[in-house]
C-alpha cells in the first residue's frame, strides 16, 4: 500500500469514526450533549468497544472507566505509546472537543496495529472518562486516576447535582472493569481543537504545544441568614447571594484589568440554599477558578478576592470561606518531542506552530505525571468552543489526523 | 360556660392544635420543612381535614387545594366571615409562620360554631394553598385565585425545579376538590406573625395592620454565550453570570442607600445554565423584588436597575431581559375595620398598636379584592423569620388568638 493510499485509508476510517460518534447524544444540530456516564456516554462507550472489536483490538477499560484499545494484547515490559482524548462533552457543548481526537487516535492505532508496532512495544488508544467536569467534578479525572494524581475513591465517590453517585452510575451501566491497564505507558499523544482563535489568526495549520498556563481553583461558601426578603430592614440583612454577586463581579474585573490577558478568572457554577424567592439565602456555593502563565498573578488575585471577600464579611456579617485551592502548576512539555512535533510538521508540509495550552488536558496531566507527551492543536473557527457551533475545518482535521499519526509512529520508534 | 372558661377551652384547643401540625414536616428541632404540596403538606392537609371532622364542621376544598372547615353546611346567600392563614412552609422554615393563624382560626371557629353564630351568616377556617410560593410560584396562589386575581389555569400549569407540574401533585396527592367554595365571603380575619421585630421593640402586644407596603417583581434573564472558561479571552466573555452578579450587587445597594429603610430589595432565587465549572453560562435567571410604601421609590429603583443593566450590555454583549413587573399595590385596610379591631383589643387590656405590612399575606390578597379584611400580627422575638428560629412567646400567640376569636365574634355581629 502507497503512503497515499495508507493515508487516505486512515482519513476514511478517521471520517467514519468521526461521523458515527458525532450522531450519539447529538444537541442542537451540530453539537453533543453527553455528560460523563450519562446514557448519551454509554452509548458511545458501546461504539467505541464495538468498533475496537470490529477493528481487532484489544479491549480493556480500568476501574474508572477510561476505554483502551490495543493493537495486541498488553505484554509486561512492553513499552505502550498512547493516543488518546476524551468521548465526554460539556452540556449543549461542540462535537470537536475531545471527540476528534479519541476518532484519530482509534484511527491511527486501527491502521498501525498489523504492520507498524515493533517487537518490545505496543500502541494504544485511550477513552478517557470524565474530562469535562461538568456533571461530575473534579475534571480530567479518568486520566488524573490513571497516573495516580486523584485517588480511584475520592473519584468514585463524586456526585452530580442530582446526588447520583458516580460509583452508582459506573455500576448501573456497567461502565467499569475490574482492573489498572497492565501496560507500562512510555509516551502518550494527544489531538484536541485548540478552543481558541491564535492558530486562525496566526495562520498555523497545527498547534504543538510546549507550555500550560497554571490554574487554581477553590470551592468558595458564602454563609448568610436566611431570613424573609420582604420586612427585614436591609441592615440587619445577611444575604449570602448578594455577597456572593460582589466577589463573582470582582473577580471578572481582576481578570479584565490584567493589562496583557494573562490573568483568565470565571465561577461558572453556583448552588443557592434554600433558593426560594422569599428568602433570603442561608448559602451560596460556587467555584472560583484562576488561571495564568505566571504563579504571582494567581496569587495576586487569590489576595485580593480574600481582601475583598474580608470587607465584605465585616460589612455584612456573611462568612466566606475559600475551601483548599487545588493548584495545577504552569509546566513544560518535554522539548525533546517539542522538536520531535515540530520535525515532524515540517516534515509534512504542514504550517506548524508552539503555544501554550490554557485549558487543561488529559495530555497535561500525562504531562504532570512524568509521562512523555505530545499534544498538538488543530484550529478551532473564530476560536469557539463549549457551543454547538464549535468547529473545525476538514481540511484542518485530517492535517491533525496525519500529525498525530506521524508522531505516534515516531514515538514508536523511540520508546 | 363562663367566659373564663370558653377562654381556656379555645386556648387549650389552639395549643393541641399547633402543636399536632408542628409535628409534621418538623425541621432543624424547632423548625418545618413544608413545601407546599409536597408529602408533607399533603400530611398536615390530612390532618387538618381530619380535625375537622372530629370537630363537627363542614369541610369543603377547592380547585387549588384551599381547604375550609365551616361551622355549618353553607347556605347560598349566608354571609361568611373566613378566618385563616397557610399551613405550607418556607424551605428550612419556622413553625409560626401561617400555622399560627390556622391553629387559632380552626380553633375559634370550632368553639363558635354551635353558639355563636347567627342565622343568615357563617364562621369558616381556611388554609390557603401554597401562600409561600417557594416550590411553585407565584406566592399567596391559593387565595389570589380564589378572588380571581389569578387564573386557576395558570396556577395549575406552574411547575418546580424538578419540573413538576403543580397539577399532577394536585391530582397524584389528591389534595384537589372541584368546586369552588359555595359561599358569599363577607369578612375575612388573619392571624399572623409579624416577621420583624417593631412590636418587640415598642413594647407592643399586638399589630392591627392598617396598610401595605407595594411590591414590584420581575422575572430578569440575563442571555450570555456558553464558552470555555479557560483559554477565551476576558474581552471576549460574553458572561451571564458576571453580568447577573453586577445587577444583584447593585440591587442590594439601591436598598441599602434608602435613608429611611423604605427600599427593601431582594434577589433569592437564581437559574444558571448550563451550570457547568468549565463553561461561561449562557442563561441567568433570577427574581427581582422591591418592595415600599411609595410607588415611587419603586420606580426610581426599576430605572436605576434597567440603566445599569443597559450599561452592563453595552460593556459585555450580554442581553438583559426584564420580564412584565408584576406590581402589587400600596393599600389600606378598611378603616373601620381597623378601627373595631383597635377597640376590640382595648376592650380586653391588649396593648395594640397599628402598623404597614411590608410582606405579602393571603389578608392582603383579600383586601385587594374588595373583602373586609382585619390584619392582626404578634410578636416575632427578635424579628427572626422564614428560619427554625423564629419564635412567639406563648403569651402573645394565647393574646393573639383571644383577639382572634373577639374580631370573628364583632365581625360576625356586623355583617
Amino acid at each position: 500500500m502507497s503512503e497515499q493510499t495508507a493515508d487516505a485509508v486512515l482519513l476514511q476510517l478517521f471520517d467514519e469514526l468521526f461521523a458515527e460518534f458525532s450522531e450519539i447524544g447529538r444537541a442542537n444540530d451540530t453539537g453533543l450533549h453527553r455528560l460523563a456516564f450519562s446514557a448519551a456516554d454509554a452509548e458511545v462507550r458501546a461504539a467505541f468497544r464495538a468498533r475496537c472489536a470490529a477493528l481487532g483490538l484489544h479491549a480493556h477499560t480500568d476501574e474508572i472507566g477510561n476505554q483502551f484499545a490495543l493493537a495486541r494484547p498488553p505484554v509486561p515490559g512492553d513499552r505502550t505509546v498512547l493516543l488518546g482524548s476524551h468521548l465526554d462533552s460539556q452540556p449543549d457543548g461542540g462535537r470537536f472537543d475531545g471527540q476528534l481526537g479519541v476518532a484519530a487516535a482509534l484511527a491511527v492505532v486501527a491502521e498501525a496495529a498489523h504492520t507498524e508496532v515493533p517487537q518490545g512495544t505496543n500502541l494504544g488508544a485511550v477513552n478517557w472518562a470524565n474530562e469535562e467536569g461538568a456533571r461530575f467534578q473534579p475534571s480530567v479525572m479518568g486520566s488524573s486516576v490513571f497516573t495516580g494524581q486523584l485517588s480511584l475513591a475520592e473519584a468514585l465517590a463524586a456526585s452530580d447535582a442530582e446526588h447520583t453517585l458516580l460509583s452508582d452510575e459506573l455500576v448501573s451501566r456497567a461502565l467499569a472493569g475490574t482492573s489498572a491497564l497492565p501496560a507500562t505507558v512510555a509516551a502518550y499523544a494527544e489531538l484536541h481543537v485548540e478552543q481558541g482563535a491564535r492558530l486562525e489568526r496566526d495562520g498555523a495549520e497545527l498547534g504543538i504545544v510546549d507550555r500550560t498556563w497554571a490554574a487554581h481553583k477553590a470551592d468558595v461558601r458564602v454563609h448568610g441568614v436566611q431570613t424573609h426578603t420582604g420586612p427585614t430592614p436591609m441592615a440587619l440583612r445577611v444575604d449570602a447571594l448578594a455577597a456572593a454577586a460582589r466577589l463573582i463581579a470582582l473577580l471578572r474585573e481582576l481578570g479584565l484589568a490584567d493589562p496583557d490577558d494573562r490573568l483568565h478568572t470565571a465561577a461558572a457554577w453556583m448552588r443557592i440554599t434554600p433558593n426560594s424567592p422569599n428568602a433570603t439565602p442561608s448559602l451560596v456555593e460556587f467555584k472560583v477558578e484562576l488561571r495564568s502563565p505566571e504563579e504571582e498573578r494567581l496569587h495576586a488575585a487569590r489576595a485580593a478576592l480574600v481582601t475583598a471577600a474580608q470587607e465584605i464579611e465585616r460589612g455584612t456579617g456573611v462568612q466566606c470561606d475559600f475551601g483548599a485551592w487545588s493548584e495545577r502548576r504552569a509546566a513544560s512539555f518535554d522539548p525533546d518531542l517539542v522538536a520531535l512535533a515540530t520535525a515532524t510538521a515540517i516534515s509534512m508540509g504542514i504550517r506548524a506552530q508552539r503555544m501554550p495550552t490554557i485549558a487543561g488536558h488529559d495530555a497535561v496531566i500525562m504531562n504532570a505525571a512524568g509521562v512523555p507527551t505530545v499534544l498538538l492543536f488543530t484550529p478551532s473557527a473564530e476560536g469557539i468552543t463549549h457551543h454547538a457551533a464549535e468547529y473545525t475545518e476538514p481540511a484542518d482535521q485530517h492535517r491533525g489526523v496525519r500529525a498525530l499519526a506521524a508522531v505516534a509512529r515516531a514515538l514508536l520508534a523511540r520508546v
